[in-house]
């Protein structure tokens, strides 16, 4: 399977869009957002730019993407306002992989160009100009030292693609507890490959200065098959698969040789490649916890497993279809959330770990 | 209505889609690719960048823009290995408005790029990237002095809006014989104001030495009302919607409201606007013809009747289908086809003018 050319969020704005379905994702860019105005704000104390170059990685489609665009937007434009300079121009560019649906955000450009407008006070900011950039962020993306600003949420756990040799990992399609040594390493390779490759690219397009703040899921623990989410997602995930093979839906086969490109890194992990890599200082890195109570609190438990079932939809769908045909996907989708209710009246479902990086190019 | 959020190509890549109906298209570009040449020539040798940022507006979706871009790179590619230089980094700013196809240009990139790579000899070529600007080139796209080459094939006949106040212009639907002086008079107003607008802008965004390729339909006479093509097109369609008037399917007032934002200007009224805006300098303003003899000779005329309905359809369709609703385009396009197979056998279609500007920014 080519990731580059499967993977990609549900498109549109239906029910089972990714637009609708990524309450979580919205979530953790809130939460990101202190660590993401004190690097621009380093950034722009240390800069005062004319001319402002973001980007955007693994943009998706839908709201999540404008919305931490539209909050950067405001921070620069309250730091220029502070410091009394011009409103530099800003050019967004909004990269995801060329199977995004970039023509639904792209459409909702005009009325977000609109209400940002007339959320912004001072009719001198701006101008603002977006861009749509399809590839993979595994490769080289944008010209040489042309960007000031880098964001990525939720997107690095994503792997280039499905690790090699890992055919013994047989009713798992991740990591599990059951899952031999040699699937470890091979995701773990994978992952070092990956994200050195990332690091590397995004030296090269970076300007001396710029600042990268990356948030994606990881783990707490330095053993991988601990039972922290997301494993616990995907594990729930082949429980359900499991179950169709059981039923004789899926064939045994297929199950085998289906597992998902995804690696959730420790800290320790993560920091030893941006080390390695060498061409960035870290001014943070830290992990910050979903607890499964955000959620019980809010939801009662039905609501909660069709909103978790939906998440997953909108994400793994593609590579459910890609691999198995467009079939199963209601019956997967109906049994993770039966499987999952049992588990959240056990109070069973563990919170999520991200990944808070926030670094500067040297 | 609003312009820029109704008019696009027919997305996808099906039987009435812009991308399977745009040969005449393709062969203007073929026609124009000299001159085109010359300028990225001049260009190149006059700045040997090492980076290159090439724009090419309305890009629409489809063969077209990805061949004008293949051409583009080819010639710098060229031009760089005569020169002994390093192939320069070149951006792609491919642009369109926010409801074209980008989604199905953006999956053919990757296929696109690995021939591209074959067809370059030179391993050491490129890199290129590529990214989609949503928005109207009737105002900034781009960053200030961020452009060196812009290219723009058949879009800027397109206006930004229907003109004002002409609906006294009854039967017609656009400059036709039988309009009223001030359709006339208003039309041309438009254009005037769209035209130095599209001036201004990429006069901002343009680097000085920059140059600016822009093919468009145009007409030979100084009479906006000529029986030249494409107003002929255009009164083809009126007579098919008239039809559709006279047997009660279409209101006499949705008919008299309907006007397409199209402008065909001659050359002096084009050179006119140039002089008058002031920071480009001409270094070619012509007309090409392509005769509808082109056509007779390649096809028989139930083809080519075929084919023209299929191009105005690619084109006009969401125009049509915003203003009289979709329950009427196969009947159009039906007696549009009729009522051109007619004209056809009495040999009175005449062939299209396309006006070639190039130009320097000063």
């Amino acid at each position: 399977m080519e990731v580059g050319q499967v993977l990609h969020m549900n498109a549109g704005t239906g029910e089972t869009s990714y637009s609708n379905n990524s309450h979580l994702q919205k979530k953790v860019i809130s939460m990101t957002l202190p660590i993401i105005e004190e690097a621009m704000t380093n950034l722009y104390s240390s800069t005062s730019p004319s001319s402002l170059v973001i980007a955007d990685l693994g943009c998706s489609s839908g709201h999540n993407s404008l919305f931490v665009v539209s909050e950067l937007i405001k921070i620069v434009e309250k730091l220029r306002q502070k410091s009394g300079h011009q409103s530099p121009e800003i050019q967004v560019l909004l990269n995801d992989l060329p199977g995004n649906d970039f023509n639904t955000m792209f459409k909702s450009l005009p009325s977000f160009q609109k209400n940002l407008s007339s959320q912004l006070e001072a009719k001198d900011a701006g101008p603002y100009f977006f861009s749509g950039v399809p590839g993979s962020f595994y490769g080289r993306l944008f010209m040489k030292k042309s960007l000031h600003f880098l964001h990525s949420s939720y997107c690095l756990h994503w792997l280039s693609q499905v690790p090699e040799q890992i055919e013994n990992n047989k009713t798992n399609i991740y990591i599990a507890s059951t899952s031999p040594p040699n699937v470890l390493k091979a995701y773990y390779s994978q992952f070092q490959r990956d994200f050195s490759t990332f690091l590397k690219c995004r030296a090269e397009e970076m300007i001396t200065g710029g600042r990268m703040v990356l948030t994606f899921i990881g783990r707490k623990s330095e053993d991988p098959t601990n039972k922290e989410a997301p494993n616990s997602m995907w594990e729930l995930l082949a429980m359900a698969l499991n179950d169709m093979v059981s039923k004789g839906v899926i064939r045994e086969e297929q199950m085998d040789s289906f597992n998902i490109p995804v690696y959730t890194p420790s800290l320790s992990e993560v920091k030893s490649e941006l080390l390695e890599e060498g061409s960035f200082s870290i001014d943070r890195l830290e992990f910050s916890e979903i607890s499964s109570s955000t959620y019980y609190n809010e939801y009662n438990h039905s609501d909660v497993s069709e909103i978790a079932a939906n998440s997953i939809r909108a994400v793994a769908e593609p590579l459910l279809v890609n691999h198995f045909g467009d079939g199963i996907i209601e019956e997967v989708i109906c049994r993770y959330k039966e499987i999952l209710l049992g588990h959240i009246s056990q109070e069973i479902i563990p919170g999520i770990t991200n990944l808070i990086i926030s670094v500067t190019k040297k």
